[in-house]
């Protein structure tokens, strides 16, 4: 709890109506952005680039606000490099917008057109959501990141940073709303939330009438907690317990290379592989030699008594590490029967992030693809390539795991909704 | 509050354990009925339609006692009405299960495909989403007809009916467990809440590792409740709080029966006209003579002071009526001035579902399609053909005045989602 959540109910009051009018600002400016011209929002993307180059001094100042207070809070080494405004950082932040500011505007597209028999013309026009409300934890570039996707599909996006990072999220957000003035566009279409307190999130989420999405996005329980109060719709993911399926009828020479390229090559992102899955059907050899390659690389394996037969370094496992993500050099490996065990362990323990078979066999594939319950199947590739860069969408918003609107990477078009356009000469209904 | 929930510990424990393993036998239903034939599904539809008929006398039984207890209730006629089984309500059931099994299904459409520069060939295909959750009120109908929708995309659903309906929903409910079975399908792919206690529907509305969606059907308080308790994203509509703008570039010809029928040809349904906008810019005799229309209809006309001067008959509205949704001969009746002042009234006060205008400038209808904030944007069309069936999708699962996923009227492919495939040759990540 922060200070204010205990101190007199008169703050309160007050701080229900800051949220009551960011919620009412975002929605005022929503329905004016939606229909600036693309030129418009590309303009203030490529002025935020250009601030924050210019007004590297202030954000550093800023920033170092921000660092003092993690190492006084003491915050690890990694927590404090995430925080960090390097040069690297910023000159990442800068080509992201770049990037954004030169994508195709979805918004606008007419699609789904139809006649019906009584003369009507029906179509579907893509439009903005409206309002998005984007709730994360430490890291300032989500700041810059989110805002450029949510404002290129011409939505209202309201930010409510980590308190690690409160200062330097500030002054990212000014630079940003002082970018939308110089392209013309209304500053309110950025909107920061000016307080760490926790209860502002929970006023927030309770904005069903303004805010139109809420996109939460950090560790698992700050999404749980997303979920569970708000009235908003949420488009999440809680964790990516990524699996790799190696097959008997995998080539080897892809196999390995992919296990550990999903496992090894950063393994704390969601899209890293978890748990490996190993068929019955595959040489036993050829599974010691998997495991031996994971090992040198630094893998500590948890198996199953099967799959600790193919060396003495793997140690037992329980099955409650099969939900786990372990975001680092861990891995569970598990022997299954063949493509009909892998989708069953993947169904059961799964987190329908992303999941991988290794085969040559064209059924097997097929059979895999369509039985495994994933937002993304990968067949003779690494579960890495989950990701909205990779996937051609030019940027990435988040990766859902839910079913609804979007599965898997999420760029400017999942930001977009549709409206019905029915054109008549007339007609009423008989 | 009912018997169950103020009885002992013991028995809501067993109640905890009737729901989980409804949510956890849906679930793997789900799984097993996503791979199934087209052909099989609509088989199932069409021995739904000969149970109907040939099970009549049992369904008459049943929906009996749910008449009789309404009766001892004091339902109202009407209420008891939408209740009753009668030959017109079972004929039109069967009509909407032979229409469904009549539409194509979508799942398995391939769509999004794109190559990658590493090789990596990526496409969309269309799945189903899972476990579908309906909770509705009264009429038994919702038995047959959100079931058959969800079933033709080959979702598990799980349904909960109100409690007057209760024994004629239990009895429609078995006889489609029986019909999946005839096809060769698991009957667990529908489930039924056997009980009329309401802890049931809070338990249900936390199952989100079983249930992927939730579509609530009845009243706005009902709907409230679900968004307010569930854990599950859901796709609702509040209310239908629709208007008709006539501007002064109307046609009149085309103005006066499409706000007679907006209004008065079913009100008591959601894409029913509940406020008029009126142009300051049109003509005072003509707008003398539209309200005259709506009187001579017998609707109660609630105005503001400029438009009380059109008849002495039009009452004094306060601002909050502008929020209502009356479902009866009752209408709001407002001056504007011009298309920016009825997109603004609308975008104040509107529910998002369906609003028109009657204009003959294409210039205002363009800029009213894009202003307007709604689900469905009407141009000289009556607001009642915000419908499925009127859309061309067959049938109608419920109308979403969200923004996320599906907007306006709801059809098959609204309960598919979709699912990234991703093929390689041993691709790794850099």
């Amino acid at each position: 709890m922060s200070e204010t959540a205990s101190s007199a109910p008169a703050a309160i009051e007050s701080l229900e109506g800051v949220i009551d009018g960011i919620a009412a600002n975002a929605r005022r400016a929503s329905l004016l952005i939606q229909n600036q011209p693309a030129a418009s929002i590309d303009k203030a993307l490529l002025a935020m680039a250009s601030c924050l180059e210019s007004d590297k001094a202030r954000l550093r100042e800023e920033n170092g606000k921000d660092l003092e207070a993690g190492r006084r809070k003491g915050l690890s080494g990694a927590m404090l490099d995430r925080l960090a405004l390097s040069d690297k950082a910023l000159a990442s932040m800068v080509t992201g917008l770049k990037e954004v500011a030169g994508l195709r505007s979805p918004v606008g597209d007419v699609f789904d057109e139809r006649v019906r028999p009584n003369g009507l013309t029906i179509h579907k026009v893509r439009v903005p959501i409206g309002v998005i409300g984007i709730i994360y934890e430490s890291r300032p570039n989500v700041t810059v990141d989110a805002a450029a996707i949510c404002l290129k599909s011409r939505n209202a996006v309201i930010l409510r940073g980590g308190s690690e990072a409160f200062h330097s999220n500030c002054a990212l957000a000014e630079l940003f709303s002082r970018s939308l003035l110089e392209a013309g566009l209304p500053a309110q279409a950025l909107q920061f939330i000016p307080t760490t307190d926790r209860a502002a999130v929970e006023m927030l989420l309770r904005k069903d009438a303004e805010i139109d999405l809420v996109i939460p996005r950090g560790g698992e329980s700050l999404i749980r907690m997303v979920v569970e109060k708000s009235r908003i719709p949420v488009i999440k993911h809680y964790k990516g317990v990524c699996h790799v399926f190696i097959s008997r009828n995998a080539d080897l020479k892809k196999a390995i290379p992919i296990a550990l390229n999903a496992k090894a090559q950063r393994p704390g992102v969601c899209n890293a592989m978890e748990t490996l899955l190993l068929d019955s059907g595959l040489d036993l050899q050829v599974r010691k030699i998997i495991a031996a390659e994971l090992i040198d690389k630094g893998v500590t394996l948890f198996g199953d008594d099967e799959s600790r037969a193919l060396s003495g370094a793997i140690e037992p496992i329980n099955e409650e590490n099969l939900y786990n993500e372990y975001l680092d050099l861990r891995l569970s490996i598990i022997t299954v029967n063949g493509v009909e065990g892998a989708i069953a362990h993947i169904n059961k323990y799964g987190s329908r992030h992303t999941d991988a078979i290794v085969t040559e066999s064209e059924d097997e594939a097929a059979l895999f693809a369509e039985r495994v319950d994933t937002a993304s199947v990968m067949i003779n590739a690494s579960t890495r390539f989950a990701d909205g860069g990779e996937y051609g969408m030019g940027c990435e918003i988040g990766i859902s795991t839910d079913k609804l609107h979007s599965r898997g990477p999420m760029g400017v078009e999942d930001l977009t909704t549709y409206k019905w356009v029915v054109r008549g000469n007339g007609q009423v209904r008989g």
